[in-house]
């Protein structure tokens, strides 16, 4: 029988945000696979080894999945890494893709499960904490309340709405384009607090539109609240 | 010096879907406070046991949130559980509530931790799986890909809005009101999926309009992709 591909979310950063089922589902399986080149050196890597120890000693397997939108380089590199991936679940191994925050949240894993599924594998995801929810809960504040709406906006490739629903906008990833961004958040008369990095060692935090810096980081979050809300 | 109160998310249903940081949070405190008259029957106490067994031989702080929108009485309400927390908290003990989910998405602690801040205390937040994170993995399914944007929107006060937003639709707490939820959803041309009680033992699943009941539970959750997303 086949082994089952695991998409596992490991959470925003701090170690102790992992779930119980991921730290088990890491213990009970031997193929690890990370997105990115050298395997120690990744995110989710640094984050699960430090719940799970063991993970050091297990095989890993680097799937590399470029931050490009050329299309066709990002199809030959998903194919490369569904093969790489598939050779163990054919000899009935499970394989353990560790992702960023949550796996149904902006996760690459989503582009390797289409292509494992399609060749006729079976996959499951483990949830985990998004980077929105803790980055509010870093800030100590709700990000809605009641009947307020929440609206995820990652603009990794276009931001041309100006923030005209009710409720609260938490923008992702918007580091390369924090010009623009900010002068969307200008217009929408909003509360504003961006955090980068949340939970790492090298956070930080600011709490007004002019004080963000133009060059953020990657892993920087805004949560925009209108200014009515109760919070 | 006072004592801590920390709003905890448990997660949807799952015990395994605990934090490591919630299940250490329990075990090192002494005081719980669950959302409920009678705290052994609530869903977050059911949780919360499973992961931590000796939460059964600790102060059990039932905290009354009535579900109504009476803002009297839920001021009042709000009022009393603030004050019977700051009892423990005056005493140099922190005080641990149990939330479903997220504490920042929805949930009843954020009124209490206004109330109880607004009285000088201290408070933090420890991040919880979301049910929309949940039932998009117990879909496995993605939520949301690349620059596709996320609308959560709760059912609970009003619903007019017709799902015209770009991205994936995300509606809670429908129960009561799904005849009209159903044809909001008609109308938005998506493809729909609701989950009842999702990771529960009386868990329902529905893969289309037509197929959802008019009197759905309190836990259900639908998630309404564009047609033209590559899921």
């Amino acid at each position: 029988m086949n082994g089952i591909l695991y998409g596992i979310g490991v959470g925003p950063g701090d170690p102790e945000l992992m779930t119980l089922k991921a730290v088990r589902i890491i213990k009970e399986n031997d193929i690890i696979a990370v997105p990115g080149a050298a395997v120690k050196d990744t995110v989710a890597y640094k984050i699960a080894v430090q719940a799970v120890p063991e993970l050091a000693e297990k095989t890993l397997l680097p799937i590399y999945m470029p931050m490009t939108h050329d299309k066709k380089i990002m199809e030959e590199n998903h194919e490369k890494g569904a093969c790489s991936i598939e050779s163990y679940l054919k000899q009935g191994l499970n394989v353990v893709f560790l992702t960023l925050g949550d796996p149904t949240i902006y996760s690459t894993f989503s582009y390797l499960q289409k292509k494992v599924e399609a060749h006729g594998f079976q996959t499951a995801l483990v949830s985990g904490i998004t980077s929105f929810c803790a980055t509010a809960a870093r800030m100590n504040m709700p990000l809605v309340e009641w009947n307020e709406q929440l609206h995820v906006l990652p603009a990794v490739h276009k931001l041309d709405s100006s923030l005209d629903q009710d409720g609260t906008y938490v923008l992702m990833k918007s580091g390369k384009k924090m010009n623009q961004v900010k002068s969307i958040l200008e217009e929408s008369k909003r509360d504003v607090v961006m955090v980068e990095n949340c939970g790492m060692e090298n956070e930080r935090i600011f709490y007004s539109i002019p004080e963000i810096p133009d060059n953020a980081g990657y892993y920087s979050l805004i949560i925009a609240k209108e200014q009515d809300s109760q919070i």
